[in-house]
């Protein structure tokens, strides 16, 4: 409430549920005080069957989810000895002792079920509300810590199969996400929603999410049929959007990108000047990147992007850095120097200063360099300068896909 | 509700709203729904004296706050000719035709007031409950819209006049933000709070935010002594964590390092190999990064640390490239080859593979050359890639700043 913290629990929380058939009515974040989280709680158990807290169970005083719920729900706080147990070997194992106060983190009320924290100390909690005046009848309230290293993988590993059984959607359920990029959002509406007309008549619910440099097309359905309407409507889109789609789900273009040369054995040298590192930085956010990207230059300065880059000092004199040659000689300098099957470069204006009328602030162009012509590309992103940098390393993630064969089937 | 997009007016509105001195009491986000806005948004008015909604008010038809709204308050809706002039304007000089749905969004409910959009079509709009049942007696409603770029300059410019003119904060209020690298939470806490009794007594608010590799101390108080309370407080904080703070407010290191650089026409280079680029991205994302940073090197592979930064293959026989001598060489090669002031270099382990048990994961040097003896720190981040990356690329940043000796005073 004092906007320190970016809250990221309700977008992941959200797109977890919703994925799997729950419809999400309401988020609320609300301020550490217990008659804020008590009338929080009982407004929630009386519109919902399932409410999702994140956060309060931790060893400090202000760590008040935990007592509150007992209370409110009349039930006594146990010790439980398996979660006190595990507790100590939390702290053991790092060689800590551990702390008094650390121990009320095994304190939970009577009847709940407990999801062990593989990846911290205080446990998540299952109860259910049971006949607390004015909630739905046994509506399912839990308990989830707030760092999301800990909480992530107990939704997914005790979260999710806890309400598949003792809640379900109520029909079957199917939902799949088609994720492209180089398309705004009304053309890929254009492109697809008039060939799905009957699909929608038959139960599809079709959504889109724009965000800078991607467009996701959402597919769910639910009822007997709801498999068969989501892979009629999936075929559709894949061959509407064709290349335009980069992945599913959760994929991220430097996820495909590096699974992509992973498997044909490649590798990606990086030549950046107005992205300042941002390509390089996506990529090696991928486990296993420096299998196929051995090195980058982050060429800010026309010395570095010569000294490095063997770019032409009449090229840069003639026309300028920002230009389709010296694009072009960054990204063949690159590949030379490295010896890489592939070399990405970008070169443009990301503002707010250095634009003029023939060349605006946006003015980027992008060279790909491989086995075969050298590609140049012109763009213009006319944004705030960190929208500018991450959708210049979009599309320049998105050039080289595109120039990759995909594997052939086995 | 469907975890599309991440919800970043939360932070952003609570930061601006209680650094002002209100109290933000709940956040809530809704499906886009007649019914669920108009139940939210009754709720609201009647909790609170001011209701700030995002979103909704543009020209598509599941933009449906402004409607509801007008109906529930029984107000009727007028075009505007001021803003359907700005509207057709913000077409024009774009070179587009501007669409008939367009024009609904000049208009508004009877008796708003306006807040023109500087940065799009939908302008935003404040009014007063009146005397809608239930609600708090003339209640402030303030719609804005979604787009942070818009809604942003709208609420520096336009609301937060309006709000302390028509709903002031009841005493003088007074809010100090100062931020702290290489410190963890509880040290700080340690190191400041049994200072700070005499002004927590005085009405002091003294709260904590710890982020990877951050720790914000936030002073606040209100009433006529709060200016003396928040200046004692914040020598006091200044005193006991000296070089441990960086800035203040909306300070970021990198922002810091730029503008110490700029000050003193020095310059840096980078030779990253772990952090992948991260540290280059941090530092182009501040406006005019380019006066001080030439440029740098990803050296993700062994070839690429020898063959451009001078790396002896028998440092990374012997020692590995995770070592203090190839993290020296690094620095001082990219030093020399760009003849830079400053050099900084980070080798480090950011799993989830490569660790051993002498050098596990999160096992991090970090060297920095300069007109001084060379520095190397051996740091251990034990986190996830993308943690450790962020927290690994903060203390390199942090070892530059503490060397950069600051300004001295005109």
């Amino acid at each position: 409430m004092l906007g320190r913290v970016l809250n990221t629990h309700q977008q992941w929380l959200c797109r977890q549920l919703s994925d799997l058939g729950y419809l999400v009515s309401r988020q609320v974040a609300i301020a550490d005080t217990g008659p804020e989280i008590v009338q929080a709680l009982r407004e929630a158990l009386a519109r919902a069957d399932i409410v999702i807290t994140t956060g309060g169970l931790g060893p400090t005083t202000d760590d008040l989810t935990r007592d509150l719920i007992a209370e409110m729900l009349g039930r006594k706080l146990v010790e439980d000895p398996v979660t006190l147990a595990q507790v100590a070997r939390f702290f053991e194992i790092r060689g800590r002792t551990m702390p008094d106060r650390a121990r009320v983190q095994a304190l939970v009320p009577e009847g709940s079920r407990i999801l062990p924290n593989s990846h911290g100390t205080a446990p998540g909690l299952a109860i259910q509300s049971g006949s607390l005046r004015g909630a739905r009848p046994s509506a399912w309230l839990i308990l989830l810590p707030g760092p999301p290293r800990e909480l992530r993988p107990m939704f997914r590993e005790q979260v999710v199969p806890l309400l598949q059984r003792e809640a379900p959607v109520p029909a079957a359920f199917v939902c799949r996400t088609l994720r492209s990029t180089g398309l705004g959002e009304s053309l890929v509406q254009d492109k697809i929603a008039p060939w799905l007309k009957a699909q929608v008549g038959a139960g599809l619910d079709l959504g889109y999410c724009a965000r800078p440099g991607e467009v996701d097309v959402r597919l769910a359905a639910q009822g007997p049929e709801a498999e068969s309407v989501v892979a009629a409507a999936e075929a559709i889109v894949r061959r509407r959007l064709g290349e335009s789609l980069f992945g599913v789900g959760e994929d991220q273009l430097e996820t495909v990108v590096v699974r992509l040369l992973t498997e044909r054995k490649e590798t990606l040298a990086l030549a950046e000047s107005c992205t300042g590192g941002g390509i390089a930085n996506r990529l090696t956010n991928v486990p296993g990147a420096s299998a196929v990207f051995p090195g980058g230059w982050v060429t800010y300065s026309n010395a570095a992007k010569q000294a490095w880059l063997d770019v032409e000092g009449h090229a840069l004199a003639e026309h300028g850095a920002v230009s389709e040659p010296v694009a072009r000689q960054m990204a063949e300098g690159a590949r030379r120097h490295l010896g890489s099957t592939y070399a990405l470069s970008v070169t443009g204006i990301a503002g707010p200063d250095g634009g003029t009328a023939a060349k605006p602030v946006g003015t980027v162009f992008i060279g790909l360099a491989g086995p075969f012509e050298t590609v140049v590309q012109k763009n213009f992103n006319p944004f705030d300068r960190e929208t500018f940098k991450q959708v210049t390393a979009q599309q320049a993630l998105d050039l080289l896909r595109r120039k990759i064969p995909p594997p052939s089937p086995s």
